[in-house]
């Protein structure tokens, strides 16, 4: 049955928070390429956008609310000289939405200069906000972000009497990254601007993806490899887990960072995150999915006559789960494209009929036809049911949901928007009770082994990937007060924007 | 070989210029009905939007630049009280982009308030601009829209002074539309709002479409099916060529406006313009489009590997042509969705590379195939020979481009804003020299007789569609002067916006 | 005793609506000269601005809410471009707040462009408003100003036929204003702007203030002399009641418009509205409102140690009464000067207390004075109690309160947006129950023939003003309605803006 | 002579740079008691504004760009909610108008939030910079009032390191306010607020003005007592040089906070800064403006028929030179009130009329006498020829300038935005030098002494302020650099806003 309170626009997806570049190519507009860049890894973060820029000497900053093509024009992106830039697509985890908390940060420091942009969440942040302001460091904002460009900015002899190990070096900010990686802990993919050179840093386990890409007059650095081809740059290599890359003027250098530990990239930029045309771990995400459809295929297969996506995330695997089971793939929903958010509520007329807003169901295909209806993920499991009532509307005889990744049934607290317990439907239903929840004829998931193996098929890679949210095996610890409390409880007391 | 000026965010596709929206509800709250309308049809114009409403007594409007979600927020919709409403997307062809342009106009008239949505284009405009003028009206726009309301405020004895035979009514809004309708040429599909009705009105040939609905409360009028599904109405039949149909206490009325001619729907509404989910000639459009690629198959084969799309458009046409010819159907290109304008210009690297950043190729599915490269129309050609170069810089072997129309030669002077004589590259260029300059290994494009008969075979309509922009042949008189100048030649001399 | 309520801003005047320029000047930048031009005038409106401009071909405007700062920057002034232009600040009487009646307008007509902007007010609007819509005229407004453009814009025949004399010219706007000068009733003084000429037109009793200057270049029309100064234009002579003044190639021109009437130019125009450097009738207001406190001081002397002028309209009549009465002038309040209008309301606690955000009271000049407190003119009658408080409050003993006007008993329906019967405190109270309710020790007004004698013996001028808000003779014909009812009932049923 | 380059707008005046507000009382919503005390202060700054209110859990804050009207709304407001409020009126003189350095500035400290409002500058700004750097504390923007918001988030420890001398003490941010008192050198008025109680703090010289008020629920410190009266408080004393005030729970409670140094506050307050309402050393300031232009009368007669003060803030001096030398005053300029920004430039025209658009001369008064025109400052130099020549257009025979303050050689340092010693015109020419730049007639300052004696005769005040500006001897050590280098030096390199 479709319940009233269905949401009428948003899709039942976490939400990735961010997307970060970093770019030093001498000779061009570093600020136009980090915005081309940005924009093609918008889908990482629609609420804000920012890009910092050095000239060397000086260093320029701009950034704001909204999708990056509304943040930026002309006439504040041309100030932005240099030929180092960072850039940064928010999606607000912590911090709020507030502008002031939109990166990438930029300070000055003893050291001169610097800027960072973040992908991620730390695990200890509340130990190290509190480290900060003991050492009588004031925070104007709720950030991870912040913190570290404050923790930058300290002295290798504060680290030293803290007891940590650090080797100088001819660059400064190696042993200062370094001794950061060994406070911090949690998810976090960074691009750094210092004076003369573009810094990538990726967390021990390599929880969230970052890549090294070249162009004609320098390098690259992106979260994602979409980003590369959008600015013509070619990609070269993942960043390890562990590992600092410094580009500058001596080309690109690799430094040990921290020890790496067990690989742990997040599983869901295969499941739904990653652009289906960027790469992960050397093969295209769309591969992927279609493969993780096959083997869905296999392990739950249904009696229908179509195989309908859910467009435009399930469609390679329903594609996939059409390839493998012979069942001809068919367009079963439309999805409006003009996502401009509204704030304008329906009234109580639609309210009751629990219109979906966001797709149409496409009769033509559908009548009379019993039909698979493949999606990538369930998380809160509230636009399920709608959809469900939406292909039976349009004619559909029996509807099976057919989901290409296992039940989420816990959150996440590595810097992906999820859910808390009490909101994942599966941490609550079992899959039977879902399936009758969302007024389906059959319901069923793909396993977690099949869903490794689908990737493990494709790239070879197994077992290095994150998959608390499925399995509830954190690669790392996460402090007791993060499961008890809500996400908004990281909200520190204190400071609220008004 | 791809061209330096390649537009790197705009798509090849002629542009529709409007969608109108009526809605006759008592007890419902029409404006947000119509806002939700105006959503689903958001893809016939993004350069405006304005709803009109009256409670019997008053007219309220607003509108504004923008999208639907942009230019509406509760404040501004919730004083749009009443259970009449008519709403306008906007995209500019006559008349400038201005504000003052927006629709639905509204004016006072001696017969009350009258609010006017109009969707198409008059070919007599210049005629009946100086008629009005001489009649000692002044116009403070360049809209046909101005002068349709200015027309409809004129009392009859205007109309019969004119020797306009003017049969009077019960309701004279009936006898003041057929008078218009006597005297205005060209394409129109209009909504019109009075103190008590809401009116639809299409031209004798029916160039544009208009589809009326059914709510529990009333009815609904709207361009396009796809909008009834959004406010939960369900769709009855289309208002028929010089049909004037009012809505009102009394229900639904039918009259004759003008005595239908030869239909000539665009046919183009059928290749591109209409959602894939809306419906004409009873027919949904997905599967028209479908049977264009599988006709494209006949015509056309190609030995090729894989069927790829250019999405979104032309997805349905090559799963048709996937089917028809047994040759998988493949995603090969991914496309951006945040389409968030930009006026950012790329910089002289990225111009060189003739980047696209609208698409990105899915390397994994293109590697090493031959491919059938299928779109749905092709005007200027300015994004061809990048896509195929895209798809070769995925790693295709092949790259054979089939087009499930014809060859674009003729411009359209009835709302569609299509393109000059002098843009069109089918008028300049024939199909060799065309695939040529695209950088394709062949290329072809459905044939006439083929279009019109996927048609046909799936609605049984044939031979009442205009085909103007394929064939050249106008289904009415195109005055001279437009044909030799361009477009904005349409723009009088006098005022103009600062 | 001070009430409660008290508005904390706003000052008790009446408030004149508008304020108008033309300017034709072949090689001048026209659009820049009137804006400096309007920035002079902004006291006569401040809720919008707009300047129509033409190069004798093309007209082109811009207009938007707000002072004539926030309306234009270079960016939208540029355009405007031309030797002719005309502009505009609006405060609204009838028509609403809303944008789309910001003047000037600008139409196509079959005579070409025409721009018209107004101050005044016409008696007659609704017979107008009819007279329009029979004519099959739509109206897209509520103002007068649309309503004189579509006047202007019928043929002469239109007027013969309706029994009009109208003799042709070879300037054929001169008929066409004369037909309307003989259709509307009420005040106006007007700037009109077409292909090749300005036109000025003042009303046959000369309401409103209209004055011709002369610049090296060409001429300038203005509501006041002080816009001349500002822009290097040197004054000539004031426009005639009932004349048309027009300004082009062959320099000014004047025709009669309608037969002059017994002049009535707006009495508080020398009390209140022009701007102290501004001339009336050869004399500099400043004077005239010295010698009305002189007057003042005769009529009602006080025993008082020091005299204080209510800032800054009231400052000279202030130092007359001092001069005369040989009592010293001295500052007594200061006035916040930054009248950014802000909508933040006081808390309760601000509320009881009374306070009076505008002014404060300089302690040092008041502290054990008797103090006689001049104004210019009491309206409502809701800020004179809280300035006699704040005058105690500083510590004076005695606050005897002088107006240098009588007491404004009648509405105005010429284009002054004064007050209703029931909220003239003067209508409902009489002169010592008014000094009991604001709490002075004495309370008078300058009598009728007092002021008319100060005027009279500054310029030589009697017997030609409209003092209808001081003495009910009103110098034309107002229809009953408009007594009865409120202002805003001028509001026409029909159209309402949301 | 009138120059060609006169500015059209602007006034030949320092500009102060901020006024300051805190306010403790509970029971009253102290952010709208704070808008209305800026609202009084706005004179002091109109470049930003901002409030920071503290519930004792929770901070709150909102600032933005412009007046504090335009700043703030009800929607902005209200969610301010708390029983503490400081607040702050910015004009820059450091720091850029680039948001980010809009004040209030609001962190994080171990100690709880700390809010900080800041008027005045610091002259070791640099030496304090590199001291927070070095400490590892990243700064992102470039004001002082951030580096004192990180010098009191420092642990005491810190300074007792430093060699400081930190007694501690039961309120904890008294030691470390204290200690920053030790550090900072330069002029500063701050109000700062924390969990618990709002805090006074003023340099030990006192160069800005701060006093202490008393509210029916509270206290409440600002800038200027003008302040109080709008917001129904009673001034109490000042916040003596040297002093912190905390007001909490405990009412008003003082504290030494450095060693008090001779008194050195700004005269420039009493020449034209601070209100004319307001009240300094126990007198108000309009008084001792009327006593300044009495001693210049005495100094500096002149053998003319009227006294003429360019209004509004020379008035209080032409008044005082009118009453002592019995000359009559008469108001012989006009100012245009609508002081809205406008960027509009001025046509070649107008540019060689030289033509002043702030001011107009009042004909009628000026015509055929010589005239004493009074005003209280000349800085740069550049509208006081431009007003000579005004005066005279006006009609008058003589023009002798007469300043009530002796001539601007020197440039501030303290907080004031005077000019650099190449723009004071005082500093290049002699006085007879700048008569004739002026084209007076004859020209005369009021001397030192005498602008010193006719403050004491008031206030019995003498010798206790810093006459920099005038005099060249600086109440504090002012760096080489800053007397060698333009204040915009003051910019550290590093980051720059685009």
């Amino acid at each position: 049955m479709v319940t009233a309170d269905a949401n009428l626009f948003l899709e039942d997806k976490p939400r990735e928070e961010c997307g970060v570049m970093g770019i030093y190519a001498p000779g061009r507009e570093v600020a136009r390429l980090t915005f081309f860049g940005l924009y093609a890894l918008q889908h990482r973060g629609q609420e804000g956008a920012g890009i910092v820029t050095c000239d060397g000497r000086r260093a320029y900053s701009h950034k704001g609310a909204g999708l990056v093509s509304q943040v930026f024009n002309e006439q504040n992106l041309s100030p932005l000289t240099g030929h180092l830039a960072i850039g940064h697509n928010r999606y607000s985890t912590t911090g709020g939405t507030h502008l002031r908390n939109v990166q990438p940060y930029l300070i000055e420091t003893i050291h001169g200069p610097l800027g960072l942009a973040h992908n991620g969440n730390l695990t200890n942040a509340l130990q190290l906000r509190e480290m900060l302001l003991r050492r009588g460091v004031g925070l104007s904002s709720t950030t991870d972000t912040e913190m570290m460009t404050q923790i930058l900015a300290a002295p290798v002899e504060i680290w030293q009497q803290n007891g940590l190990t650090v080797i100088d070096e001819e660059d400064g900010w190696i042993p200062r990254i370094r001794a950061m990686m060994q406070i911090v802990d949690g998810a976090y993919s960074l691009t750094i601007l210092t004076n003369n050179a573009i810094y990538a840093v990726r967390d021990p386990r390599g929880l969230r993806p970052l890549s090294l890409g070249k162009l004609p007059e320098g390098h690259v650095i992106a979260s994602e490899t979409c980003a590369f081809g959008t600015i013509g740059a070619e990609y070269i290599r993942y960043v390890e887990p562990g590992e600092i890359v410094r580009i500058d003027a001596n080309g690109v250098t690799s430094f040990k960072g921290a020890e790496p530990q067990q690989r742990a990239l997040c599983v869901f930029e295969y499941v739904y995150f990653a652009r289906p045309d960027s790469m992960l771990d050397g093969q295209v995400i769309h591969r992927v999915r279609q493969n993780m459809g096959r083997r869905l295929a296999e392990e739950s297969p249904a009696d229908v006559d179509i195989v309908v996506g859910v467009p435009d995330s399930a469609t390679p695997a329903a594609i996939g789960y059409s390839l493998q089971s012979g069942i001809p793939f068919s367009e079963g929903l439309t999805k409006n494209r003009y996502i401009g958010r509204t704030f304008i509520q329906p009234d109580d007329g639609l309210r009751k009929q629990g219109i979906h807003l966001k797709f149409n169901a496409l009769t033509s295909n559908l009548q009379g036809k019993r039909v698979a209806l493949v999606d990538d993920s369930i998380v809160r499991g509230n636009t399920a049911g709608p959809l469900v009532q939406l292909i039976r509307d349009g004619g559909a005889t029996e509807v099976h949901v057919r989901v290409s990744s296992p039940p989420v049934r816990h959150p996440c607290f590595m810097g992906v928007d999820m859910a808390t317990y009490r909101e994942l439907i599966a941490h609550k239903l079992d899959v039977d009770a879902i399936c009758e929840r969302i007024g389906a004829d059959s319901l069923d998931y793909l396993s977690l082994p099949g869903m490794l193996g689908a990737i493990s098929d494709t790239t070879g890679f197994s077992n290095s990937f994150c998959t608390a949210c499925f399995s509830g095996e954190y690669p790392l610890n996460i402090p007791e007060w993060l499961f008890e409390s809500d996400r908004s409880k990281l909200q520190f007391e204190g400071i609220w924007d008004a």
